[in-house]
């Protein structure tokens, strides 16, 4: 069972990311820091000519998520939804569902995934609709969509003391080893 | 009444951009279009010294959206949300509450505003979690959050077949010609 | 194309059902109210020997609902959600199913349905979890959720004033009458 | 600190009962199986002479609501809604808001909730919209909306196998203890 961790903040060790190191420490897991990359919005092309696509990390990340077997969303939760790396990035999957559809299909079907969100107002209630986008993404690729974590914190390091997501971080973590052994 | 439009398209004359289009003609609108402009991701200097915010498009754009009392987003609806452009473009507001909270949110507090979001996945229903959104960023902006319009189209023009979408659109001008003529 | 429509209010007259019936004029319909009807909350046998459901009018109301093509819920917005009475009607679908899972979703993978809410506190907003959970329903139940009506009205008559809401009123009878000419 | 549980199943011994047992054992609580009472639907006179309201048990449930400073809303997910016991009592609550609008509103504002749901059908999603039924009514009604549990079970007894559900009720149970301790 391999892990893609994606993080979406533009800070390095920011409490999504401190979250998703504890969530996935002692698994193999590819993290990848949107914000190490250069991804730009995509191009709809969907009604045009095929023009060439941008010459970024595009395909480059979305392989190493490809390669993997389960995926988490680690975002902070700006302005009540997933940063917009993590949008502009999953935006680009409509180009690798113009080159290679059933394909690139096929691939996330067979994922299941997970999402965690984290923002200091009331997110166990307003990240919600954040949780719903995911859900009806997941719908589309076909993937499980596992859960979910809405993390509460806003200065650094504050979500160590969010007993309930730590709670949550254990019981997946619990999940995954069963998994890893009977797997 | 000064309208803004914001369109979050990275297609010039697409659905959304022909929807808002429709809405606001005759009306004294300043038409902005993010892909026209550089306008980078956030960075997250909450906890961190002040560094220099991005040398890009943003401010103008914004002092743009402050200038006028109607605010209108129109995107596609990509991935069941807003387009990374439209996202992107609000997760800088922060940056705006950052040099200047008050006086940013006493200028939104005094705007209505409008959303237009068009995919052709059911954007009745999986267009809401973008609704819903909205509904948060303009809970926190303190503006007064007017109506939606969740637009059914795909290829180029088609929105002009979605009925409800174009009563919706009379509907809107109706109100504010009186809006007009009464304000 | 016969219509059921369930009215949901205890009030006779109230604007859901002025809504209600300005949409369907004209056109065959039951029209099922509810309130008329002794229609007590379902017991759940799912885990216990089957005992008896209540000797009330559920069968013949529901009975009523499968025998048209769409369906219409008109009800107030009580409480952010359908009234008890519409609620109360749906969990005894859950009867339904234990007695003829089969036959039951058969009929309603036929049917088409509409959803009409009406409210006076932002129903636009905060009838969306009303929405979604009809979502959810007619998902389960196979029946195509083709579109609702969240109206704004307090006293008796409002509605009347709620222009948005009539022009959906006359799209989905325009609607309608070309099913009628066409099917 | 006084906790009001108010079941909503019609079934003894559900798992909605048994997580809400599981969290409350050992706290002072008063447990209110709706089943047990006649609670008539809501008869709306907003608009009409006031008539007299049911002679039912709903006054005496809510006393025992109002004497309590938690509550905890304990309700299968039928039909992805709270079950209509549930939202039949709530509706009622406009009877009490008719009555005494001020004291009614004094006394809610006061008090904090947390809702459990249990279901079967993907409950941390398709319970979403029964936790936002209730933001929007603990919002109206002053409530501070501490939390929820969206348990996944179906027959008797499986929720002691979501280890998700069972940590939520530890670290809840864990903050009251402080509470009581500092209150």
């Amino acid at each position: 069972m391999g892990i893609a961790v994606i993080y979406g903040s533009s800070r390095k060790k920011g409490n999504s990311e401190q979250l998703a190191r504890l969530l996935t420490e002692g698994f193999e897991a590819d993290h990848i820091f949107l914000a190490d990359y250069r991804i730009e919005p995509i191009k709809d092309y969907r009604h045009a000519d095929k023009e060439p696509y941008p010459e970024d990390d595009y395909r480059s990340v979305i392989e190493r998520v490809l390669a993997q077997d389960v995926l988490v969303f680690a975002t902070p939760i700006y302005w009540y939804g997933s940063s917009g790396l993590t949008k502009t990035f999953i935006d680009r999957w409509s180009q690798s569902l113009r080159e290679d559809k059933d394909g690139f299909l096929e691939k996330f079907s067979e994922k299941s995934a997970w999402v965690i969100g984290v923002g200091d107002d009331e997110p166990h209630l307003k990240g919600i609709p954040l949780v719903q986008q995911f859900q009806y993404i997941f719908e589309f690729t076909g993937t499980r969509f596992e859960g979910y974590i809405l993390g509460k914190a806003n200065r650094p390091g504050e979500i160590l003391e969010d007993k309930a997501s730590l709670a949550a971080v254990e019981q997946i973590r619990s999940k995954w080893r069963s998994a890893s052994v009977n797997g």
